[in-house]
């Protein structure tokens, strides 16, 4: 099956947002084992959408059509889409309702009530994070066209909840993904080491890279879940044993979430002493949900004083060693586990940039240190390769301090 | 002059990565008055890619080609756009001892050379953080085909630095543009109250929605820089005189640069302490290169236990009324000034979800304190309209957060 997106707003081509629907969509498609052929983007103008949904009408068996089914004047999506396929909008009851309700019935007007008519014979996905519905139908020639909202906060869910059950549903086969999430080895790397499996039909593997880490997708498909599940159980147990323990998780997405998991089963606490991250590394742990329970406290250890004040960082060894160095990362991590009373504390400290590096402390390199009261781990990154930006240097540090904890808590070894 | 952009990579129609690149040109273009009619991607695909350089000659002015340009065989841009055209490629000399450098003359294979063949007669674009150059030129029906690299890390500066000013070349005219940065007030609002502006030619005036703020762009064309600065003067100083202190910066992109230029400028240093937020408040401050001379210390206090210890927020108050509570945050914001010495302290409380939320206290609720030692300002956000994910109200407290920082510093009122 050949499928292409229009994605459809003024907005995209005046650079205001980034098309976020196409990327997810396509990942989805991919999953699917759909191959996608094209995605285009038009403005909010009639004859252009017109042009547009007849070529990919000529060219795809699916056509998934994003934005302009909100309630002003330029939302032109349905009508388009309707008249190309020669179908009658009719007003869809419970959308309507559901829009009558959203507003507490006060002040509806024509133009809100409008999102509520879709082509006839349509099936509807209900939007639960807004007011458009989003809908498929089929046209003369046998070709489906679904038409989602543009915001991704609506589209998103209903690309899981409902689209993706509803291509499935005319396939009679289920399609099962998993993710192997890999941290310490490249992308690169890692698809040389599984080079083979890519070549796969069922189930598929393919690498995607991630912020400094990357992953790789499992995709079966087979009459049940189940059996798709039997058919990924293999090559996901082959890809442990080539990428051993730099997989640091199955289908869970972070290492934040990981290691928050983690923390919550060994009923273990966690504190966080920050220099050049300054904070990032509090602010992803307390990104999961109920990390309230794992997490005791953070802090910021900017300026030199506070970190002596604070952490009780020998005012020697800062003068001695440097803020940047192995040594204070030890006494940070070994501080604040003192400090907080956790079970386990994080130090880092480095130098982000773009400024602040010397021949000697280069943009980019960073002390991590993992204390558990009695024994202490220090690790190095060093900068290597391209100039990499603040952001980079701050994110990869964080993710590595993370790792680390990861480790500790399944008895793997810290320092790599 | 009507322009479209093909962003040529499977990558892309895989979902393995987001077409930022078409949104760094879509927003330059618009800059510069030109009209993007259609963005398309196509994979690498040498029969779809020819069809879809066919379309755009025949129907746009200009084409602007992206990705495709690197070392492997499946890189076919300049291959396909040049057979298309009717152009020769040619070995540009100067591009292939860029490359020979860049790999420091060893084992540079004839895939690596490739990149340096450009279409005959073009103008070249020097690739500073890259191997693949870019280029523009000609073809035979007076049409202008740009290729550029698709790593946005290589494509975003090179559209900067040469492709803007090779666009403006032809026009013999200058180009100004300017952001007017808006705090408090909602994209519909600000639309609303400039409306007039917009129908502008010269200066134009468009909105942009940033997560929880806005921004209203202002610019104008010009035979000279000085020229359109002044025709750009006006329309800014008009937009000052309606949205008034809403707006907390001209130019300066973002609430945690405007605050941390404040405290240099002011001579001030700031603390902060935070629960809900987690870091995301002190990552935001410290992700400013410098801010290291005003940022004196984060505490993350995400535990009662810890509030007691590190801000002395006294038991009582805690049990009485609620971590969760205006109380709380005054009662951080003065701790962390006297912890820290610092000149300013932020306090941050509030029920981030999406569990954790009662009655009484739903998510979304969040309390914000400023403190200078002798005086202390609370502000509260309240959840109104849908439901917003946990990311939301973090990131929306921080910038409220920073938000009552400007307004401290530059002797607004603070409690809106």
């Amino acid at each position: 099956m050949n499928a292409e997106i229009i994605s459809v707003g003024t907005e995209l081509l005046l650079g205001q947002i980034v098309n976020i629907d196409a990327a997810i969509i396509a990942r989805e498609l991919s999953a699917l084992g759909i191959n996608l052929l094209y995605t285009s983007v038009v403005g909010d103008n009639p004859a252009r959408l017109e042009d547009a949904i007849k070529t990919a009408i000529n060219r795809s068996d699916l056509l998934i059509m994003t934005g302009g089914l909100g309630p002003t004047d330029d939302d032109l999506t349905k009508e388009t889409a309707a008249r190309v396929a020669g179908k009658r909008l009719v007003m869809h009851e419970e959308s309507l309702k559901r829009i009558m309700t959203y507003f507490n019935q006060i002040n509806v007007s024509d133009n809100q009530k409008k999102q509520a008519m879709l082509p006839e014979g349509a099936e509807v996905f209900i939007n639960n994070n807004g007011t458009a519905p989003g809908c498929a139908f089929q046209t003369a020639n046998g070709m489906t066209i679904i038409m989602l909202p543009g915001p991704p906060s609506e589209l998103e869910p209903m690309v899981k909840e409902s689209v993706v059950p509803y291509l499935k549903n005319g396939e009679k086969s289920t399609i099962v993904s998993h993710s192997v999430h890999i941290y310490g080895l490249g992308e690169a790397m890692t698809a040389q080491m599984t080079a083979d499996l890519m070549e796969g039909a069922n189930p598929t593997v393919a690498p995607y890279a991630k912020e400094g880490e990357c992953f790789l997708r499992v995709t079966a498909k087979a009459e049940t879940k189940d059996k798709a599940d039997k058919l990924c159980a293999p090559i996901i147990e082959e890809i442990e044993k080539r990428i051993g323990n730099c997989i640091y998780s199955i289908d869970v997405d972070s290492l934040e979430e990981t290691v928050v998991r983690l923390l919550m089963e060994k009923n273990k606490k966690i504190a966080t002493a920050e220099s050049c991250t300054g904070g990032l590394l509090a602010k992803r742990i307390t990104d999961i949900s109920g990390s309230s329970d794992v997490f005791e406290m953070g802090a910021v250890t900017y300026a030199n004083r506070i970190k002596e004040l604070l952490l009780d960082v020998p005012h020697d060894t800062l003068t001695e060693k440097g803020a940047v160095s192995e040594e204070v990362a030890r006494v940070m991590a070994e501080g604040i586990v003192k400090k907080s009373g956790a079970d386990l504390g994080v130090g880092i400290t480095g130098v982000a940039g773009p400024t602040g590096g010397t021949a000697e402390k280069p943009v980019g390199l960073v002390y991590i240190a993992l204390s558990d009261g009695q024994n202490t781990w220090v690790t190095k990154r060093s900068p290597i390769g391209r100039t990499k930006s603040r952001e980079w240097h701050r994110h990869c540090a964080a993710s590595q301090a993370l790792d680390m904890v990861r480790r500790y808590l399944t008895d793997l070894p810290i320092e790599m």
